[in-house]
């Protein structure tokens, strides 16, 4: 029996205690117990995010967040400025212009982080531009963006900022008042610790007089829906129950321990994983590496997915592969959510085992050896 | 310890083995163990909906699913017709007015259900509409609709038929491509047995070529998203896994006994809890009543509220409240899902208790003996 070891960002492991709560059987959504349940998975969000203002809970993958952070506070014909640089940035203007809002693209190289000052220049040359959408980790390329910076600018202007930390929360750091975010948009999968399936957008005051006057047409994903029925500790649509019950208990373990603590946890090993790659003669795609997923070039004459293959048939570790222009070439390892100090390792292990076997010169045992100097320390 | 009867019209219970099922460790949706757990349950769905067309799964709840039915065939200033006998049919009217949508609504009395005669009045009246919308029951009145014979209407112009078959699919007897149905919008948390959190749409050839001039936007229900993805058996966007896991198990389960047999059992437990509250002396609210749910008629004097109430806190039965203009006045039971003889008999002598508590007259245990007489029978 191989040990399974899931390393992909997103979904991340599922902790034994969080699938049994979740499999106990069902209860109605329209009473005390379960309302309990949803304020208590809806405050300990806000812990999580570090807000004082609204968070939703939507069913629906990130990309439905994402949605709606776009339909909730932009009306047709609106101009809004769009960092892409990976798959994930791109998706935020790919939504935008399938509502009819004009998106300023700012097109970075895959790999790299966008500067404050890059942000700065593109809203003094586009007055009116309705929002700034960013990404905390754009998980395509394993990179973290300095969403604090980028903040201390949008919230000069009137634009509001938004922000995709579906991968990076709890792993990258975040702050979302006190870095000015307006709308964080984040999924259930990855540093949350439970299945697929929900999504959240935080709203801040200033987005909410955004979407007062909004017009883009929407209605499951409608802020104003979900904050009238909040308001009576209720959802506008059928919740998903099981999945509310899951993040309620994997919100109560992070708080408990405590997000700057989990977030530490996730950077030492981010760091350890990276220490140990670099030590096996292998280097990092990111110019800015996220500590939620980190991306690791292929050697040359190596395929990056010939190196997924055999660490999961051989040793049951499930690394992501590239995706588009990166496919083949780079593997993605996450740092977040159930993934602790064991997967790491097992996985530098296994890891030295398949470059091994492909060819790959390296000092045996240098790898782990790295990772673990850098837990110790 | 008192057993749990969950009898509300979703969530239905879900039996512990698929329960159980959803429980093990979360599997990565990007595998072909995933693909050929996600194209079993799209395969298997067909069998249930009766279609050889397509059937996308949404993460969403149903009203999501309400919505890709409406912005992925219509156009802004598009007309459409709208039956509204409950809360259900009044949502389609709902979603449309929010994306420009003309409603032509044909509103019916609630609890009763709408004839075909006027639906092809309204079609005859109205040239150029582009869709019927309607529903298989209308869960806030427990009443069924006449879909095969509005769907012989409907199909001789050139609307579609667009049908809600949410809590209405496994008890209300239903056949997707015999009966002209265009576009059938079901979620999970019914009459297929497992948590609240997927939504389902089957789409029809009549309804593509519709797909094709749309022009509402979208992007997170967008069709065509869907339908390039399921070409190569993967989702536009990351998969609730562990439903979807669920949704297997389950739609071979109904498959396994057949879903004419499965709607067979439901319409005759339906049956028994007819005459049931009918012997004691009880009323059914609704002219055409759902094998989905029982919309029951509280005594005079008695709240409904009450009734559920006791229910719960005595007999660990849970039925449901009637909602809006019906709260207070009713209590809903469902028939559908897991909800099995055993729940139906239990249910009934709770409240026999209940009613007898409450003061109601009525010969003790004439309710249990009818339903008995019908299941035997």
């Amino acid at each position: 029996m191989i040990k399974n070891y899931l390393m992909t960002p997103g979904p991340t492991p599922v902790p034994e205690d969080i699938r049994n709560e979740m499999a106990k059987p069902i209860i109605h959504h329209r009473t005390k117990e379960y309302q309990a349940i949803f304020k208590d998975a809806t405050e300990g969000l806000k812990k999580i995010f570090k807000t004082s203002g609204d968070i939703f809970t939507f069913t629906s993958s990130g990309t439905g967040a994402m949605e709606a952070s776009i339909v909730n506070v932009l009306s047709p014909g609106d101009r809004i400025i769009v960092v892409r640089g990976g798959k994930f940035g791109e998706r935020f203007g790919d939504i935008a212009k399938s509502y009819g809002v004009e998106v300023i693209p700012i097109d970075i190289e895959w790999g790299t982080a966008p500067g404050p000052e890059v942000i700065k220049e593109e809203l003094d040359k586009n007055p009116g531009v309705k929002g700034v959408y960013t990404t905390l980790c754009e998980t395509s390329t394993a990179t973290v963006y300095d969403i604090k910076s980028i903040g201390r600018v949008v919230r000069e202007t009137d634009a509001l900022f938004i922000c995709d930390v579906i991968s990076g929360l709890g792993a990258d750091g975040f702050e979302n008042d006190a870095w000015g975010v307006d709308i964080a948009v984040c999924g259930s999968q990855k540093g949350l610790m439970i299945p697929p399936g929900l999504a959240f957008c935080s709203v801040s005051a200033k987005a909410w007089k955004a979407v007062e006057t909004s017009k883009l047409p929407k209605f499951y994903f409608n802020f104003k829906k979900y904050k009238k029925a909040y308001a009576d500790t209720d959802t506008p649509f059928t919740s998903a129950i099981t999945l509310v019950i899951g993040l309620r208990k994997a919100v109560e373990a992070i708080n408990k321990i405590g997000i700057d603590n989990v977030t530490a946890e996730h950077q030492k090993a981010a760091e350890a994983f990276r220490q140990a790659v670099k030590a096996m003669a292998l280097g990092i795609y990111s110019k800015s590496p996220s500590s939620a997923v980190t991306g690791v070039n292929a050697p040359a004459g190596i395929n990056a997915d010939d190196i997924i293959k055999l660490l999961k048939t051989e040793s049951g570790v499930t690394f992501a592969g590239g995706q588009e222009a990166l496919k083949g070439r780079i593997f993605r390892a996450a740092h977040m959510g159930g993934i602790d100090r064991d997967y790491i390792i097992e996985s530098l292990k296994a890891l030295e085992q398949a470059l091994a076997k492909l060819g790959h010169k390296f000092v045996p045992g240098s790898g782990v050896a790295a990772a673990e100097r850098v837990l110790k320390g």
